[in-house]
């Protein structure tokens, strides 16, 4: 095979992709459209989360897939997290080159290129990964075997998203032996058990209600491969939506929240118990009105500044609001007695659903008291491998 | 302002984002999730639209915002292309850096930076911009007189998408003496008008009476300003829905369809005039099957491989269909009788939207007869400023 290019030799003289804002640049005078993350919020976000799971005596292992960036992950390192969850071996990479020692890929690895990949990052870090079926640990074994190295299997076990996962106690049995065969290259860990469709289910009953039949379920799985000799010491799952929950299991020993840190609106639709602390918004976009009507306006932001797939972004402007949106542009409509958006004006939105949001920009501008106080690369944005 | 730093400097260790495949490599071998580009099929679509829109002596005027590609639009240029349309002042420059000297950026550009960079640019090639309101006239007169520079403008003109555009005569003969004060650096070009919401209308005779409309109320405004002075040299506008429609109106000097080369779902679900060439798909996605189940099977590709704007990707595997996508993954169902999928098979995917799914990749894979042929990467992926 000939040598691949890489982007960086191609994109050498890559200097147009140059932040939009340098350290000390009010707000108003950042380039658009831009992800801004209110440091602010970020800190009372990691601050609530991390307490209450750390009280719970249990460990953060957060979802770097939420925003790809190495800064924001040192300060969740910083707050008390244990180390990251990627969900991508071309994503661990840039961690774990970035210093990381301790990180989960929290999904199924197949192929030859992504089992060496992952093979040769585990001579550099604990690298943990998932599995659901004996064709992945027959290419991680053989990969960890020629490179000499360790890689830490947790048995996924499907809690009722009907995604990846087995099934039961015997096929996480046969994964468990199957691990063993490969002793000295293959560690076997414990669970993965993880339920998207239970962090968005809206009423805080209905995700207890969720955790509950999940931590029943496991915690027989857990007895019969202690019965056949194989421990459990880790337990993970869970996410922004029910951390509380697994923390409060009595059997998760750590916990995977991604999008608390920065916060989107389809999270903040979920009703909260009681006792829970409010998250913030950390993650707002930053847009310019490039042309305006008697009813409507539009702003350089569409498609490629925003993912849809839990709908439309919210302006924060009073009075307006997002109608449509296409590649490059979002028309917002203007309500009786709003005051009018004129060329050239900044308005900020916030986006639906940050992971795939933060994954079409380069740049997270973080913010503080109205300037610029860092500038953070989406360091792992584009790591679909 | 400090300096700003750039992805290049930051990232420039950053060779794990190598292509996922070598010039020769079978497609079989291709790390996935990754798209693919059907050579026979893209040459098919470039020599039918380009000889039609030719035969009715038109010049095609390619969109480059579909594929974000240098690559691909030198192949449109060797096919008879005058130049390209841009949407973003970045993405111009990365165009005009790679050699590009005719590009039209068919937007509103605002703000002192992105001025700026437009201004420059036309220091090296031509340039085009759209404009509606006087505002953005004179940001891009200011700043081409200090680059000490020429950029064309084309009035915008609303044909019933209801986004950008001026409404009537009056306004556009408004914005041509707007123009005009600026002499030496801004230079009157004509008219830019484009229905989007057009482009997707099923059948062909809607089509032809919404580019029939627009045709009418262009003449109109064309006539107020050739009588206060002001030709018309160009008037563009169209894509893949329309472009016979535009070539034939006796009005367009240039069509710009974009997505024609590629093509997706949504464009396919066009119900065609019976004289008109069908659109061959060039753009497939290649995913991985990376865990099985008794009646579905788990891809690795997800939000972050595939825009859902459009709806979500079509699977080219008898018998399974795409049921949900989440960041990652798509789940897909067998359907009764079908064949199973194991753990690493490969399947080709068709996306619904090639505009931002091709936004979401670092790399097209130009495959023809199995293999590898050329690897092109997504040179302006992310060029949102």
């Amino acid at each position: 095979m000939k040598m691949m290019p890489t982007l960086a030799s191609l994109d050498s003289a890559a200097n147009w992709r140059k932040a939009p804002a340098a350290i000390g640049t009010p707000i108003a005078a950042i380039d658009t459209p831009a992800l801004l993350v209110d440091l602010d919020a970020l800190e009372a976000n990691l601050a609530n989360v991390h307490d209450l799971i750390h009280a719970a005596g249990i460990a953060v292992r957060p979802h770097a897939k939420a925003h790809k960036s190495v800064d924001l992950a040192r300060r969740q390192i910083a707050a008390g997290a244990i180390g990251i969850c990627c969900q991508k071996a071309s994503e661990a990479e840039v961690f774990v080159r970035a210093g990381f020692r301790d990180v989960l890929i929290t999904n199924q690895v197949i192929g030859q290129q992504k089992c060496e990949r992952v093979a040769r990052l585990a001579t550099q870090a604990r690298i943990g990964l998932c599995v659901d079926h004996p064709e992945q640990v027959r290419q991680i074994g053989e990969a960890t075997r020629a490179a000499g190295s360790l890689v830490e299997l947790l048995v996924e076990v499907d809690i009722g998203h009907g995604r990846c996962g087995v099934a039961d106690a015997a096929e996480a049995l046969a994964l468990a032996h199957a691990i063993k065969s490969y002793d000295g290259n293959l560690l076997f860990g414990g669970i993965h058990a993880f339920r998207g469709s239970a962090q968005h289910m809206r009423g805080p009953g209905e995700r207890a209600q969720a955790v509950h039949a999940a931590v029943l379920k496991l915690t027989g799985i857990v007895e019969v491969l202690k019965g056949e000799g194989f421990s459990c010491s880790t337990i993970t799952g869970g996410g922004t939506g029910t951390y509380a929950l697994e923390a409060g299991s009595h059997l998760y020993t750590e916990v995977q929240p991604g999008s608390y840190v920065l916060m989107d609106t389809d999270y903040a639709a979920n009703r909260l118990a009681a006792d829970m602390p409010p998250l913030r918004h950390a993650l707002q976009a930053l847009c310019s009105v490039i042309s305006v009507h008697s009813g409507h306006a539009v702003l350089d932001g569409g498609l490629k500044a925003f993912a849809v797939d839990q709908g439309l972004p919210q302006i924060l402007h009073a009075g307006w609001k997002v109608n449509t949106i296409s590649d490059e542009h979002c028309v917002v409509l203007r309500e009786a007695g709003a005051l009018p958006l004129e060329v050239g004006d900044k308005v900020r939105l916030l986006p639906s659903h940050c992971d795939p949001t933060v994954n079409l920009h380069d740049w997270l501008i973080a913010v503080r008291g109205g300037v610029v106080e860092e500038i953070w690369p989406v360091s792992a944005r584009g790591a679909v491998f």
